[in-house]
């Protein structure tokens, strides 16, 4: 029997330590093809590259693991690496593991996520991984049990059409994650101040800045189980649509 | 009594004549604040700049329109732009008018959208405008009725928290708007396919081409609305939970 075919990225880079602990589960499930961001791609969000074309590097492959590198977004590579870099359609798509947090409204600026809602909408069950830990030399040791858990269930069960999972792990010290907990994505901001710098020419400058905010975080948010050991799962929708509030939009615009 | 301030911005840049039309409809209501990316930011979703810094130009102020020039993308203006450049709070958010369409799932890939979403986070009532007509010199002026009527009573009524509006229009010939239906997101796919290509140096790169396929067009959906002459209205959720999975997501994975 044909193994299954996992395809891998990121939006850290396909040298980061978190693709490499992602690359490691997945070895044992199937035959991988990664194709990840060539440098860090950080915060472009479900963003595609249609204005220039795309280059790919082949980095490497061995022992059922292809490796390359895109010079464009984690959408691109998903749309150009599952199009044109597979030799058959992948039964799974993971992404991550991310060097930071994807809870609460994170998941919106979140490259790591919008490769997996990318491949959702190509019907590929696919999920997120992220550590709320931004350090390039995190230990993602201790989430694999629970990453191996979650694909092989993946891979046992499916996911409902247009649904991904967004996983995201607490910093931890080793042995302390407490488990498991299916949640709500929590409401949060980021309050957001610009650092503005006048460069040597006397032309200004601003710089992103902002301090994360989050009153949304109840029992039965993701923000409540990163808070209290657990790691996070939320069942992430390709259709944004506010169906609470269609009646009451129909009712003043229709 | 103070003018209501309107906070304008879309992805195709300050100088496209989607985004004058949607200026001189909020000129009516109230003083705006323009600050629009300085180039054509088409298809950058979400994503904002946080790895290097970003610059600003002054276009130009009169008659109580300030309009900037942002090197970043739609998000950064609406974060840089209302925290920075704003004389008060924005009361309304209006992005686009955008040249090709944002409905179905071209609203993940949508910097107009990205920009509209952003404001709701902040709490700001927010509204994205497209036309599905791409050329740069598509004709708005039938649009602005409609886009009067919806800024008016979202002035009026507001909206829901952690909801914004999607609006498209379809291709018209004048007059032949049918009027407004309030949608749900319909669900479709692009086809993608990448032209590969080399280049001078026997080096390969590609080219994302695509062609749009729904089959979700049933009455109730913005493609269905579209597709029939009418302007359709999809209420839009900042929160992408897909809550009537959570049970089942629950027994499989707790």
């Amino acid at each position: 029997m044909m193994k299954p075919l996992i395809f891998i990225t990121n939006d850290d880079g396909y040298q980061s330590k978190g693709i490499r602990a992602l690359i490691s589960v997945a070895r044992d499930v199937g035959d991988v093809v990664v194709m990840a961001p060539l440098c860090n791609a950080s915060g472009l969000a479900h963003s595609l590259t249609g204005g220039r074309p795309i280059r790919v590097d082949n980095i490497s492959e061995a022992d059922g693991i292809r490796i390359y590198a895109c010079d464009g977004t984690p959408v691109d590579c998903v749309k150009l690496g599952v199009e044109n870099f597979c030799p058959r359609r992948p039964d799974l798509l993971l992404s991550g593991v991310n060097h930071g947090s994807n809870a609460s409204i994170n998941i919106v600026y979140s490259g790591t996520m919008g490769a997996v809602i990318e491949a959702t909408l190509m019907g590929i069950p696919s999920v997120g991984f992220s550590l709320l830990n931004h350090s390039p030399e995190a230990d993602f040791e201790p989430l694999k049990p629970y990453m191996c858990q979650i694909v092989d269930r993946v891979m046992d069960h499916g996911l409902p059409g247009g649904v991904a999972l967004n996983v995201n792990f607490p910093e931890h010290a080793e042995g302390s994650l407490k488990g498991v907990k299916v949640c709500r994505q929590s409401m949060a901001r980021w309050l957001d101040s610009y650092e503005k710098r006048v460069d040597p020419h006397g032309r200004p400058y601003y710089w992103l800045t902002g301090r994360f905010e989050c009153d949304d975080n109840g029992e039965g948010t993701d923000q409540w189980a990163l808070e209290n050991g657990y790691v996070s799962v939320v069942p992430t929708s390709t259709d944004s649509t506010a169906y609470d509030s269609l009646g009451l939009i129909k009712s003043i615009f229709e």
